[in-house]
């Protein structure tokens, strides 16, 4: 079977296999709705609670401050919209960069009443310090700012962010999309909460966990109107059957991704030096060099060279990229957190994400940099470049 | 391993293991995000294309009618809010004995400007005629009737009823919650689409398939908001990347479950005869016992036993029953199906339900009979009845 080199952990990870082990039994004989007042319901339960306690663990919360939902998209819209549910039609401000998942339900709540206010990123993609003052002034009720942005990696100080915010007072509540963050930089609600982050999402299936298990983390003091209303699961919070086999594994991947951080951390970054020096080499403009970024997050592009064509050529030639965020199904044209960050639309054009994870190593790494060679050779020849 | 007898199919099934099967290379080496423009992301997209095709089939359904969504309750709750969103405040009509995750997003809506109607059932369990005349004069907006009800089983006569609404004019948009009735009895959405309904759910869990699959089938015509917004995936009606493992099961259980229906339900309806002329012989009362029912359905009562204590009891001595509805999980005190019905409450307070499945058999049927016989012997005598 053809396997291509996978470097698109960003959009979703192979699924580790000790958590595909810890989920096959809730795939068996053990058949549980967590509902359910017999044994096997019983036993749902018990396993829903232990989930819940290393999903907690993994970041520094409480296991009743554990919401599970179905992913990281519905983790975004729980907060967006279940927050603004709950409060007069004001200001909700987020960042220029965030996740579509973020950006889209905060357009959808302007023809509620509210207002929506995109925080300018600097040229490296963090929160511009001028805008974010006016920002804060404008005394936003509801605030959202991304952790760490899945397309450049860029890893925002929201600490220092939610901080500003509480000092400056008026914002109700203050959120962080952690989806691409977890088990690649710290991830601490305690001290988050501290700065006056209220809320954060995470999700299984960007840590080697299954798809269709999520979570946003959340301040019991929080009030939120739930999306998905119903039986009264989760606290009232989120209804529907709990998805076991999903959330067993997200269980367990959590407490794998706390375990193997820093060290996962340390090798990718290692990985990554080696292929942003060799493609500096070749000509390469690497986005947000010089901002703290994820370790494993690596966004570029070659002068002259279409992004979508290189993907194209990568897939044939066996190596598995993202051109701009593969989250977006929908979107076209040059990426909008490129854009945001002022980036010529025309180099904007070309981006080209590897998302480095546990599978890969160095000769992937040299082989996947002999391909792009040469195929920007073939593309330059043949576009008389 | 002790493993008690599963007499609680309604909840939630035990997973078929042809669909398992099906689902394993989904969490084994085929990484998909279907959005990725890469051999791992077309191949997600493919078994996605794939799976939607045997959903709409098993269904009467075209695939570009299917949105695929985490579970029964979300389905519910896009039709409801998503239908709501994108019309003016107007009224809702909902059957009275209603899932909660179709009762609950409804009465959310009161909050934004809706009226909320109750339509009255019989003793039976069925749409009462006279208050169903009574509410089309009202001219509801949006109407959602279940076609199968989770506790008693009673299915009602949906295309009827949308036919009335349609004669009498003023519906936006018809829904039916079909989770209960799939793979039971006949859904032919075809059918009902040419009767006057518009959408309906249908859910994974409920049919062999896994937790974290289900689908709101919908007219193209009918305008929805999602309820998750972001990258824009199934037709931007519901953002996220797609559960390609339960997704790919969903599709196969579908499959299976239309081939096999005749049969299962001829096989499950002779096992409940069985069961309930023997829990007649013991004085019980079986609810809705005249109306059609699903195949698999016994809901009943015995005279002075409280159903919470009979499942505990059943379940020390193997059987997983389930008292009132096991999807809700807050609920307390009786039954509000039955008490809609008209139900004595200190009966109602009673009710245990039995949902046959694929795995039973006579003979655990009769084991069954015996242990409820001795059970109820045993409490009368601690009751000293």
């Amino acid at each position: 079977m053809f396997a291509p080199a996978y470097f698109d952990h960003n959009a979703t990870t192979p699924l580790d296999p000790a958590v595909r082990s810890a989920m096959l039994p809730w795939l068996g004989d053990r058949c549980g709705n967590a509902s359910a007042r017999h044994e096997y319901g019983r036993a749902a339960k018990r396993a829903l609670d232990a989930a819940r306690a290393q999903v907690a663990a993994a970041v520094g919360a409480e296991p009743d401050e554990v919401v599970f939902v179905s992913g990281g998209s519905e983790a975004n819209n729980l907060f967006v919209k279940g927050a603004a549910g709950r409060l007069p039609a004001g200001l909700i401000a987020v960042g220029a960069t965030e996740h579509p998942s973020v950006l889209r339900p905060a357009e959808q709540l302007q023809r509620r009443g509210w207002q929506l206010r995109r925080i300018a990123v600097d040229g490296e993609g963090r929160v511009d310090a001028d805008d974010w003052r006016t920002v804060l002034a404008l005394r936003p009720a509801l605030v959202s700012v991304m952790l760490a942005n899945n397309e450049t990696g860029v890893v925002q100080d929201v600490a220092a962010l939610a901080a500003d915010a509480a000092r400056a007072g008026g914002t109700s509540c203050f959120h962080t999309d952690a989806v691409q963050a977890l088990g690649k930089v710290a991830v601490d609600f305690r001290a988050l909460k501290r700065a006056g982050v209220r809320a954060l999402s995470v999700s299984a299936h960007k840590i080697g966990g299954p798809q269709g298990a999520a979570a946003l983390i959340r301040d019991r003091r929080v009030d939120l109107e739930p999306l998905i209303a119903g039986g009264g699961q989760e606290g009232g919070l989120r209804s529907g059957t709990e998805n076991l086999a999903a959330i067993v594994g997200f269980g367990l991947a959590c407490e794998l991704a706390a375990a193997r951080r820093v060290e996962a951390a340390a090798r990718l970054q290692a990985l990554r030096a080696r292929l942003e020096s060799a493609l500096a080499g070749m000509g390469a403009t690497i986005f947000a060099a010089t901002a703290e970024r994820l370790p494993n997050t690596c966004y570029f592009a070659l002068p002259g060279i279409d992004g979508e064509t290189l993907v194209g050529q990568l897939d044939r030639a066996g190596f598995a990229v993202a051109s701009g965020s593969a989250c977006s199904s929908s979107e076209v044209g040059p990426s909008q957190t490129l854009l945001a960050m002022g980036v010529d639309p025309l180099l904007a054009q070309g981006a080209l994400r590897v998302s480095l994870g546990a599978g890969n190593d160095e000769r992937q790494v040299d082989d996947f940099l002999a391909a792009v060679q040469a195929t920007t050779q073939k593309l330059r020849r043949l576009l008389g470049v």
